[in-house]
């Protein structure tokens, strides 16, 4: 069998995370796994974080012309590097063959596994509200306990590794012992590295939104090869006519990332 | 008081509806508002529908920058013309203090101020579990009694009238007859132009999607005007810092329409 | 055309609040609307407020006859001026063509527009159950922040303008900076005339009940009028047969209202 | 210890059905139970039967009335004979400590200790969005298989015993074979004395509301009796303060029943 | 008439509370009724308390065996003796015409009788989310103030009659002032024996589980009698066939309870 | 690293399956997962199947035991083998740093992330009320289409292939084209070997419970080794205390299953 192929796609107009994440890649994935890590072409802007409303919309047609690229270069799986799963269901709309994961759906299905309820720990309460109504339509609501926000932004976690470190600690110290809850989700893949310190310090389960994507992708890439799951095609599943993006000129030319570092099998 | 200023926009890559909508506003708009309906630049690609969510994704920064141009020229409201109420939540995070306003949310107000429950018709079973997640993340579920279709696309509902009434008609009377619907949506704004004959023949409210926007976008800018009831800036609903905008390159161009044709107040 | 008509009934046994109410539409209705204020007749008890279920159940008739009577006199909206929206299905059914609004609906609608989620100021906490349950069944549970109260009656709103302004912005900021509402709505007709001070104050929109309801009756009347948008008779929505009414005497003789004040057109 | 006593409260404008009534009650009350069935004072009109809302609302008053003299006469438990559930928050407000039940809330309270879910076999669609949410307001929605019409006003159910059972044993089949009724709620307390015949038909528990409320009021004399468990009267539960009610000359005089025949313990 | 036959079942593998219950019994249950107190067959191990998921799962077998010779022996109801209502679904599955009650359900019922609200005092955080899912699978989630854990485990309960009254009462006054709880429920039956001092203090029906139940089961009892109302066995209430259960050797032999005390009739 | 192991147990009282089940594994397990089949102790009884609550019931205990000897053996991952997802929730209470999973649970999250909406075929109807509660349990209600049965027990599926993948496919159809499923779920660990011919008949991705469970078993298996992602411990996932559990002599013995099939890393 051929390696299971994952993309890792930075959904910002940056490849300054990429080495970052595909250091994550490189310790987390199977061995017998290779993962892509892409950002966006440059020409989207050089948006480095997607903290409002207005800047997901202004990459999403990106991230959808890298599904489709994904899927045509034979991808396994993708995941959109994004805690507010920015596109999870448009880009499976397009995306051939490919399964698409996300980090929120992600790490509330681990999290899930091991505990009875969780609460996510957020930079800022700005996110907090389309985060919540994204749990609700998953249907985890009464599983949430609570979101705390740490008041920092998605480019500054990664600052001072220290200092994040201890707000974390002390958002999720608050989260199991004030709101009971049983499990921690970091709520911004830039939250990485983190975890394990804060797994030791609180005694529950905190999951790592990057990891649990990642691993919810092999996972999925496997049942794609083995099973021939893979994305519907029914209902509000059916994607366009190839005949219509053809005439709307749509996602006909291969997608230029803006970068891409390839973790390979190792 | 200068006249209130309403933008009606057809979310579309044409301008072949502008003149279809102008009339609509020009019928139902109160004398004293001027409206002018819009649609893309041409640019984002020659979309005559949005019926996909991949189509939807690749017009959203469109929306966005017409928003955007909208609250420059101190539009009162703005109405996203397409029953996905594609964008709403994220067009109103950087209108300024213009007022957004969609279909299907305006429909669903106009009809529950009439009956208790309502059934919406549309055009094809694809967009109907999209459009059933709009109606429960507004808080409508217990509200709905169903979702018919009539196997129509967006383009073809202005093709025959006869036909289309005779088919709107018919998943109308089964709405009504068989789900007890009190009231009946129609789904889609290009399904405008039949609410009065169906009216006449299925004898409860029958909602016209893009007059219920246009006029609910009126009252809306009424309460702009008057009371100064204009977007929230807080939490959730924040915008993005105008520093961080300009940094970034975005909105900082006048958005160039593809078309507008302006109803002047009569 | 016509001038728009609108009653906006104030539920209660005494003219006294009436002439509030009157400048209040005098400030706020359109020029063209004709508003007449109108209480109960005093037959019905001298209620200066419905704050009990026991008070609004002993005022219901004497609302559903001032429906019955707005809509034998050709009124195209009637306001039931009480934040519990006291009767409003229940007057709908006997409306006859006229439509009926009331101000907790009218609220929450014209704040869903300009934010994600909103809290309720109150009076007492005694009203807050009766109210939740009502927002729960409009739909707008996951919306809805909190409640607060500021532990006044009805009847007191209007007796210290500083004292309920004071009390009023202590729990609006409560509700923006702890329960992170994005909007504020006053719960009490009689919180009439603070909105905009609070507006200043508190930097999210804060919407009148009064001023929102009958701006959505304005609205609803203008649909009525050009679309013909009238309430629903099928099903839930069916009205008693007149001739069971006439057997039963019910609604046959003209309601003689305690007071009206007509608002004419400017 | 005294008797327990129950009113079974009629809340028509006639005295025709409280024989029927009273028969009902002796056949199924404990020996040591004295029941008055009582109808309201005719003052109220001629109402046969409330199946529309404007006839709930006119009858509301007197059914508070009849609360708070059941109250002051010392009875243990008040049952609204209806199965809308007419009022019943409302009289709780003012039963001073006299428990008050009702068809449905009982009906489903029953059936549910014998059964996983219940359908509810109506007499019209008419009554069936009220009661839907009244059913979905008790926490019961995920209970409710559906709602089945047999097409018969309140009036109709005894005049022709055959053939109201043909109908209900259809509509009740249908319920059990097509929706998975696990149990039969009849609703309509006119609906009474066909219960038995029924469930030797369908097989399933069918549930008299009349019975079933007589016997959960019966129930909950007894907790009042030896518990103390009498309602509340924190929060929303508040009753009005006397000294307000006798200033407002509310509940000051003993209310005159239209009828009342008293069972009296065997 | 025979008198009515009620098991109250300790689903602990020790009689050591049966004389407690048997007490509590003989002084709540109606003066005609013949209460058995039952414990489980030592067998089933030494568990004082069930506050374990697991430990629950080790003695169900045996409460269901206890249930069928309950049914056997001819009791009208049978009380499953434990807050998290252990198995009522179970048992009442096999029960034959027995009716099966448990205090979780039955204080609910009674409380929302009295209350539009209420909050339960457990002994452990470790109960509550046990709790919630049972009080939102039978649909009482709106009504369910709060939680409040007194940190005490089951078999502390009767320990210290004072201590326990104080943090009881510490709790409750914190539901009622701080969560605005219209009635308290106490969440262990082993709580039992302080209601009354609790109501007095708190000023709000406070419900006892055990008495709750029990009565709970009288009325159950009663209906059973004279209504024929017996659990239904269509669909998802199937019992298993005879047959098969002969074939498997279950349920075939008399069950041996650990200790049984009857309370006879007075 | 040691090779992953997973336990697939299948919770009846016959080793009747384990080799089916086992070929299942075999075929299905990743290369380099050792997998052990296994099934209760005979002691439990000749179960052949736990169609009904009751049997679960029986069974229950044996389950526990199982898990306890699983955690003691360090297995990474334990799979109960009934689409009941038989005492989930119990026995992760006590597998120590064993992950627990189960076939429904498993199923959903699989076809999740392959459609917007399923629907789950079934063996008989008796099931589908405790099923449904389950799903609502997990969150999904929204996007649980419906359930299908096609009246079959447990037993019968592996008698006659061709029988029921006739009726397998027949219900699928009735799913997808009926009801609108995008995916479809098979509803019972025994319904195993039939999906690719499903899937290959209706055209949308068809989820085989068995091997669903065993590869989110498998993937969690690895989340445990090098994530550290193992269970909590808190709140209500807290652990009986294993004095506690000495004292009663509980899961004291290692268990003795009925049969045990080991299928090695290949």
């Amino acid at each position: 069998m051929e390696p299971i192929k994952v993309m890792f796609l930075n959904p910002v107009g940056t490849g300054d995370y990429d080495a970052f994440f595909a250091q994550m890649a490189e310790e987390h994935r199977h061995p017998a796994t290779e993962v892509h890590v892409t950002s966006l072409d440059p020409a989207v802007g050089p948006f480095t974080h997607i903290e409002y409303r207005a800047y997901e919309a202004m990459v999403l047609p990106h991230i959808l012309q890298a599904t489709v690229q994904a899927g045509r270069e034979g991808f396994d799986a993708l995941v959109i590097g994004c805690f507010y799963d920015t596109g999870l269901l448009d880009a499976r709309e397009i995306s051939d063959t490919t399964v698409v994961v996300a980090p929120c759906h992600a790490s509330i299905e681990t999290a899930l596994r091991l505990a009875n309820s969780f609460s996510i720990v957020v930079g800022r309460w700005k996110w907090v509200h389309q985060m919540e109504n994204t749990v609700h339509g998953y249907g985890y609501s009464r599983q949430l306990r609570s979101f705390r926000a740490v008041e920092m932004g998605v480019v500054e976690f990664q600052q001072d590794h220290d200092c994040t470190r201890e707000r974390l600690v002390q958002a999720g110290r608050a989260a199991v012992q004030e709101d009971r809850a049983e499990a921690v989700i970091l709520g911004c893949t830039l939250e990485t590295g983190f975890y394990q310190e804060l797994q030791d310090e609180l005694g529950v389960p905190v999951i790592d939104p990057s990891i649990a994507a990642l691993k919810v992708a092999e996972h999925a890439a496997h049942l794609r090869r083995r099973q021939g799951w893979i994305p519907s095609r029914r209902w509000s599943s059916q994607a366009p006519p190839a005949q219509e993006l053809a005439a709307l000129g749509l996602f006909q030319r291969p997608y230029a990332f803006g970068n891409r570092i390839v973790v390979p099998p190792a």
